[in-house]
């Protein structure tokens, strides 16, 4: 049995996750382990949680990192807050609006699927009227639908929320980092995100934060492990977390002074994140909204130029994310196949009723740069051409030039 | 808000995990990102199952990762081959083995504990009298408890799961790697370890195998998410998953040639896995048995030349950890503490009934070496002497170097 070492082909990743990681943060895993336990480790721990709010914007206590990858922060939380027989709303535009559904039936909870065509967002009256109707414990929502590229407003949403009592839990898996999320302006009673899109890191941590009001549901769920508990543990009112090791309420615990022993906190992408959130720290929020939003715009007029057409919504679509509409007679795999494999360039297709229909192309984290956009622009062309798609020549990368020459003005 | 990049002090980790990372893993992890359906990356997964069949010694298809920490990769494999209200009997000598009983019940499974003395191991005899005595679907083990430094012998526990019909689920997180693991020469229906001990990779993936036993019950509880089923997917004749990502069915069909989108695989942890592996590769895994049984017999040479006692059953002493009676009027807190501080050295203390009475010792892994175990007794036979412990003064390292000097004729 013999393997060569890893040594990976170049690659500029304009999917929408995973994209590249920024090289700080690979290099920040280099650093050799630390004890679980040692001061210098959960001093890191605590510098993490403190980043984590200011992305987050959010002054939560309760701020931290569950280690999986974004789907399994997304269970942790949703499964801490939500109790079998709960009644929750899911306004599901896109595919991962499904995957909230389907990770809290599997805890028991009382789903209401709210559906909309792939492409658009809610209005707020549409939630305003269905919390109207019914009462419900939560409202589960996806931010950045990335299988559509839409991205739903959740200003108005948190208002309607709050008024009728009801939680908001929010997926900015696919936004934070990248667009603007405000946790504690918007009223969100929890958030989650992962690493691999706009934060730039690898995939294999999921951010989350969370209310008081969700922390007094927790702690009222809590059971502490037999191995370990003492006299003064005992068991919450309320039903317990279905999962142990998705168990926000340990996890709570591990992450605060108590430190009461749970997983093994994963090292180095503890330390990934740290350093993935001192690069957000450093270039600042505002400015890091600014440069996915130029690129986006960048982007759009170098498609439109060219002669390709974006799908839906163009007024709600994601700045970390864009859908072409695939040119009939055209197949996706081939385009997608040939800029990954003579260009070394990757963008994504897409799932559902919207596979073989659409590409999506991710702008997001490390991999939003102006020089990414630009060679992608000149691949696509060449790519298209090669496929007979009549496209106008030589337009695309010039207007994406003008866009940033405008922009430096 | 200013903080400072990852530097973390000096230290020799020789706690029961997390140890310290091979160099070579730590280095791997630089390597950029690729997508992960990125056919280069997808052969890599491959790569890494084949290597993962040997240090497991099975032939099991089903042989890959979970992104999560080893105790996710215990919940992953319990939850998927148990079902609600299924009999399992745990035979639980340590604090780890009740872990095995918390996830189970949060499942809904029946539960048998079989309690014995911390620092002792079973008898086959017990385990064939329980079965004998009641029917089980399964019974789940700790092959090295580290929580008391005992290690199960199971090949004739394998032998008699089989004659009486039980699946054999075994929790190897601390051993693989160090100490011996036969999955398909002791019958072991699955096996589960982590990567931040033996394997020493740092702790963030779980290695899982299981048979095929295992794998038509998934089968049977296995459901496409709404998202991405197609008309083909139909829902299995068993009881549900109870969680979305941990679901064993779903990460089957993600590590198959399908590919079904699940996760997105944590991309640098899957770098430092294969890395990890292939250093076990180029050792051979036999050459790694013994170089941990040559410290471990180091180390407890050392230990007891220096008057210290070794804590439990030694016969069935795990070769990668060992536990030291605290000697009375000693606090091991201040032990612990003045190891770490003063020599940057890190050993353990313990959970429950044993907290405050001994010491925990690791040897795993790349901290597996001669120079580790000579600087850690010198160390420790300094803190004693600063302790007021009464030790025989310059006989613990003298002692190790004698067994080194011996192993070398």
């Amino acid at each position: 049995m013999k393997f060569k070492e890893i040594n990976p082909s170049p690659r500029t990743l304009m999917t929408p996750g995973p994209v590249e990681a920024d090289p700080r943060v690979l290099r920040a895993m280099g650093a050799h382990i630390l004890g679980q336990f040692d001061p210098e480790f959960t001093a890191l721990m605590n510098e993490t949680m403190e980043m984590e709010r200011y992305v987050f914007q959010t002054q939560n206590k309760m701020t931290y990192l569950v280690d999986t990858t974004s789907r399994g922060g997304l269970e942790t939380v949703l499964t801490g807050a939500i109790c079998p027989g709960d009644k929750v709303l899911i306004p599901a535009f896109g595919r991962f609006g499904y995957l909230l559904a389907e990770i809290l039936e599997r805890c028991g909870a009382d789903i209401t699927l709210l559906e909309r065509e792939w492409g658009t967002v809610f209005e707020p009256e549409e939630i305003e009227e269905a919390l109207k109707k019914d009462s419900y414990k939560a409202v589960a929502f996806i931010h950045g639908e990335t299988s559509t590229s839409m991205m739903q407003p959740l200003k108005e949403i948190g208002e309607i929320c709050e008024k009728y009592g009801a939680l908001l839990i929010v997926d900015a898996v696919a936004t934070l980092g990248g667009a603007e999320v405000h946790v504690d302006d918007w009223k969100l009673s929890a958030c989650i995100s992962g690493t691999q899109k706009c934060i730039s890191a690898p995939s294999g941590s999921a951010l989350i934060t969370y209310n008081e009001q969700i922390g007094e549901i927790v702690k009222k769920r809590k059971k502490v492990e037999k191995g370990i508990r003492t006299a003064d543990d005992v068991n919450g009112s309320l039903a317990g977390i279905p999962s142990n090791y998705l168990d926000l309420a340990q996890l709570e615990d591990y992450w605060s002074p108590r430190r009461l022993n749970h997983h093994t906190e994963a090292t180095s992408m503890q330390y990934a994140v740290h350093e993935a959130l001192r690069c957000i720290v450093d270039e600042t929020l505002e400015a890091r909204w600014a440069r996915h939003s130029l690129n986006d715009k960048a982007l759009c007029a170098g498609l439109n130029a060219m002669g390709l057409s974006i799908f839906g919504d163009i007024e709600h679509k994601m700045p970390v994310v864009t859908a072409i509409n695939i040119p009939e007679g055209v197949d996706g795999k081939v385009i997608r196949g040939t800029l990954l494999n003579e260009f070394g360039i990757e963008i994504a297709t897409s799932f559902g009723p919207l596979d073989g229909k659409i590409l999506r192309i991710g702008n997001m984290g490390y991999s939003s740069q102006k020089r990414n956009i630009l060679i992608l622009l000149g691949a696509l062309e060449a790519v298209m051409l090669q496929n007979h798609v009549k496209i106008a020549t030589g337009e695309g990368v010039a207007a994406a030039m003008e866009v940033y020459k405008n922009a430096e003005k």
